[in-house]
């Protein structure tokens, strides 16, 4: 039995991820109603704003003329049991209490207090609750939103790709292509999944990336954000050709050059120095919190990403190694950390390896 | 059937295996002798100058009152069909030939020509003959080998061990301890594997490494050779305390230091340049050869691996990445390789990539 319930919550799974790129702020949800061991309704969350998984599963089952009654719903995310302020849709527990739906098989508990305790309710109102089917994966699934819920802060996902020596460009800065085409496809995935991708300025000059996706279907672009202390970039940069673009800067920089860009549409974003007198991380994020953005994808170069790990604002990193070694006088994948001693060096937890089309791809976590 | 006889020949592999770090110049070779589906007979080639695998798989059927007459026999590599002046064994195929044996299982074939052609020999005595069982894991399994009948040259391993940013130090030197005991367990692996252990004069003066294989069971040490152009090491270094230490130096080296170097009880080989003024891997390589070595792994620092790198003398490559970044001020696991395009840098292929207690394991291939 324990498989053929993982079985239905994976099929709850793959529904929510259609919401990648689009859901933000709100999780990845998605539900599958069952009957007699078959799948008579799918619904998953499409667009913050719109309706709930499990309302749309249910109205999938209505449209199909299959009825409800008595069925199991799997749901990878506890449902919501109220409204709050910024709710949009009304609570999930009344319509599946309505529906006469029997059994809720729930993944994992939603950290959010506001939405009250829908494992609670359902089970108050003569539904049979199990929680924890795939509990893990389910975490995982959401580990963004749980960050924000727990944090109030974005979720940072540090890309370094390098060659397998750990150089991110030659001794004459040149670095296209290390990685090939499909691994610049996996970093479109990337792309797609955050809020925001977040570049020095260094890359900014020496690649001029657009940093949008491209390589793969996205239902909306993220915003692009450099972080440039003295305010260098050209406001002629490929990354300000579309809107959405922010320049997060010192309080201290010059208006002239702001006016430039504010011209081009680009939004200044004004953010405390750190000790060593570059953007704090930690203070960006906090406004790109407020901002609305949950999600953070740090792109490189070097120099960004030493300060991003020395601010401890990283969530996870992922690692692409190209088959090619550039060799010691090439760029570092990360500038100087100051490191004197190897135990005080910063942990990171391996999670996972794999080979995809020639790219090594590591998944780490740092240790805080 | 097909599983059937690689289940065998999979046997066959891991007996083979238990002559690693002993039959060198000799192949790894492992046999078994099947008669109505079950093993009456298991041999390998246990040391250079003992029987081979085929001769003590038929001493195992005699030794337990088993006759091989009628049976298969799966063996990973051609059997020996001649002698020649270096061998000190008779050729397996007389052995096998009158021993009954109705059918023989090959893995591949033997690329020494001063063997003759085994499976030819066998066919023309009756005896069903089959090659090509598992025959891809039965070259890897003798890699070495093959490259040293082919080009005359030692198999060379380059491994590199840093950290997730690529730096085997940070900027004040320190380097112990960037890898974990499981991983300098692995590294003991390897060096029981080769014939020689090879490391740059730096990693000498810094690291001061015994070289020897302590942390899993050796059946001899291999020979732990430093490439030193100037002879700057010291005579009390680690690494020669115990016999079977070389210096490998240029021609125009200090007598007085050689003299010191030699009390010690190490062999000093003088070695050609290369165009930049350094130790002439590909000259060292030959001269190592000529003495008997056949595998030899290279264990760093960053300068002896970019001058393996750029004179094309590394056959494999291993990459321990360990999980800690030490930051663009630390020392580089490849030294300066001058490139200046990205598509002009060396080229690897990734064969695979695991996790390891920690240690993210990578095996690659360059690309010459």
């Amino acid at each position: 039995m324990k498989n053929t319930h993982e079985k239905f919550m994976s099929a709850a799974i793959a529904l929510a991820r259609k919401g990648e790129g689009s859901v933000s702020p709100n999780p990845l949800v998605g539900a599958v109603i069952v009957k007699k061991g078959a799948i008579i309704g799918r619904g998953w969350h499409k667009a913050s704003g719109l309706p709930h998984a499990e309302i749309e599963a249910l109205k999938d089952c209505e449209r199909k003329g299959k009825s409800p009654h008595g069925a199991t719903m799997y749901v990878n995310l506890e449902p919501c049991a109220r409204d709050h302020a910024e709710k949009r849709t009304p609570p999930c527990c009344d319509s599946i209490i309505k529906s006469g739906i029997a059994e809720v098989f729930i993944g994992c508990e939603d950290p959010n207090p506001k939405v009250g305790k829908g494992a609670e309710v359902l089970g108050k109102n003569g539904i049979k609750v199990k929680k924890g089917i795939l509990k893990d994966r389910c975490r995982e699934l959401n580990e963004m939103f749980f960050k924000n819920v727990k944090t109030g802060l974005p979720f940072v996902i540090l890309k370094l790709s390098a060659s397998a020596d750990g150089k991110i460009a030659t001794r004459t800065g040149n670095s296209k292509w290390i990685g090939n085409i499909s691994q610049r496809k996996m970093a479109h995935m990337l792309r797609k999944k955050c809020d925001a991708v977040l570049v020095g300025s260094e890359t900014v000059r020496k690649d001029n990336p657009s940093l949008d996706v491209r390589l793969v279907k996205a239902p909306r672009q993220p915003v692009r954000i450099v972080a440039d202390t003295g305010l260098s970039v050209s406001p002629e940069a490929k990354m300000f050709e579309e809107k959405g673009a922010i320049v997060a800067t010192g309080t201290d920089a010059k208006k002239e050059k702001i006016k430039k860009l504010e011209k081009k549409g680009v939004e200044i974003l004004r953010v405390k120095k750190n000790s060593r007198g570059k953007i704090s991380m930690r203070d960006l994020m906090k406004k790109l919190s407020v901002n609305g953005i949950k999600s953070v994808l740090i792109e490189g170069g070097g120099k960004i990403a030493a300060s991003a790990l020395k601010e401890k604002i990283v969530d996870k990193m992922i690692f692409f190694y190209s088959p090619v070694i550039i060799g010691g006088d090439g760029t570092d994948m990360v500038s100087g950390m100051e490191t004197a001693l190897v135990k005080n060096a910063k942990k990171l937890i391996f999670k996972k390896t794999t080979m995809k089309d020639g790219t090594i791809v590591v998944e780490a976590k740092p240790e805080f």
